[in-house]
């Protein structure tokens, strides 16, 4: 990915971004693109398996904080946004077979069918440009790493096959700033709210938080506080514990972009039929 | 319903005020009751309408604000409380054959059946009562009365079957209080949160503010603005345009008693299995 053409992009519209996704013209990672609008994970199930999964998400709304939920067969995402095909407009997909990862793509158009139903839920992004903006650094971000995610000891609420371990990201936070980062995600519990654990580590099974399950290491330091919020990396767990003969999601990092503004209060477009 | 057993019943656990109505021995309505616990509407439908009224409640969350989804042909509620019986532990149901109430009920174990699915919407008492310790008067709270309720020419986001006008209910706030209001209510999505509209009622088809569609007549003095929040109503009449076979409903007022506390962040509670 060419970095110019990256910094040309910061500046479309979302519509005109996905567009160019769509075209297969870009197929990098989202954060910093769509600045102020919604970012999605997505996960594509057969209609089969979506009320378990609906429940799910239901159940565990930290982790898994539902922005939209297509019609079964119907490849637009209408009420998250003008003109989204799901099987064109995410930059890159991975393909899950009875549970495992078998393949990655950049378009999903061959595998689409007529049981298929896609959910879009929130991502982190969202609340981390708030705690930028109110004047929280963020190591990952300023080091162009991805966040450090970790597998905790805590259950999520299972429904039919969906179960496994929450999965958490870490982000370690100045002690006279932690107050104001758990303030500002408790605004924004389509973006996995407030912080599930604020210190030591080992109260939720995390032995060693230099050392992340997912994502990149970063460092705790002096003065600093980690604090572990619910992860979207939850669901994917789930989904592999589920075994379903077909599952697609985003490529991790690699979001659907959505004509929600961020700070809306519930993510529902009218559809324009 | 004697008005001593009333008094005696506000004082009394949530856990025990369900066993009262578990038993038959309190069929009243629940305003009051519970002080400070999640109050609930209730629906129930056969699996095959589950998934688009999933899809309906996630689409129109003001007001359909989804609290709890049980498995399918599980009668008990797992994560709204210890030991909750959706067959038994509601006052009063109204029961409604191809989209038409057909009957009102006490207890439907009778009806009970291995595809079902019971769906528990959030519904206004807790905002209310956030409102109302906040130092702002609710005339239909004050005067005994039912809150009046009014179908708007805003149409609700369809999901298959699902559809119909948003309902709305109103309550008539001194100018000087509207901010509050709307700041107190905002805090509770599950509760509907912040008004729809403010003003005046023509803007969203309300012809004529004190003759409402459902529930009794509410004045708006001199120097009060009419508030138009979602309403629970909603669902209901999208559940009359569906026409499924079976859906079986709480009667009006007589909700669901959970075991989360009302100003919870999610109202999910870890099953006891």
């Amino acid at each position: 990915m060419d970095q110019t053409v990256f910094q040309n992009l910061r500046h479309q519209s979302v519509g005109d971004l996905r567009l160019v996704i769509r075209e297969g013209s870009y197929t990098g990672h989202t954060a910093g693109l769509g600045a102020g609008m919604l970012q999605a994970n997505l996960v594509i199930l057969p209609q089969d398996y979506a009320l378990d999964f609906m429940r799910f998400c239901q159940r565990n709304p930290k982790p898994c904080p539902l922005v939209g939920v297509s019609d079964t067969g119907d490849a637009m995402m209408r009420t998250l946004g003008r003109d989204i095909d799901i099987r064109t407009d995410v930059p890159a997909y991975n393909i899950y077979r009875d549970g495992k990862l078998s393949a990655e793509t950049m378009d999903i158009s061959d595998l689409w069918r007529d049981d298929l139903v896609s959910f879009a839920l929130g991502c982190s992004f969202t609340f981390e440009h708030a705690a930028i903006a109110a004047g929280i650094q963020l190591w990952h971000i300023d080091n162009n790493t991805t966040v450090p995610m970790f597998r905790t000891n805590i259950l999520t609420v299972p429904a039919g096959p969906f179960e496994g371990p929450l999965v958490v990201s870490m982000r370690a936070i100045p002690e006279d700033q932690v107050d104001l980062a758990v303030e500002i995600s408790r605004k924004f519990p389509l973006a996995h709210g407030a912080p599930i654990h604020i210190g030591d580590p080992a109260e939720i099974g995390v032995a060693d938080v230099t050392r992340p399950d997912w994502g990149d290491p970063a460092p705790v330091p002096e003065g600093s506080v980690p604090v572990f919020w619910a992860c979207g990396v939850t669901p994917q767990v789930a989904l592999e514990a589920a075994k379903a003969p077909l599952c697609i999601t985003h490529k991790p990092g690699h979001m659907l972009v959505t004509d929600v503004p961020q700070d809306a209060e519930n993510p529902v477009l009218r559809p324009s039929t």
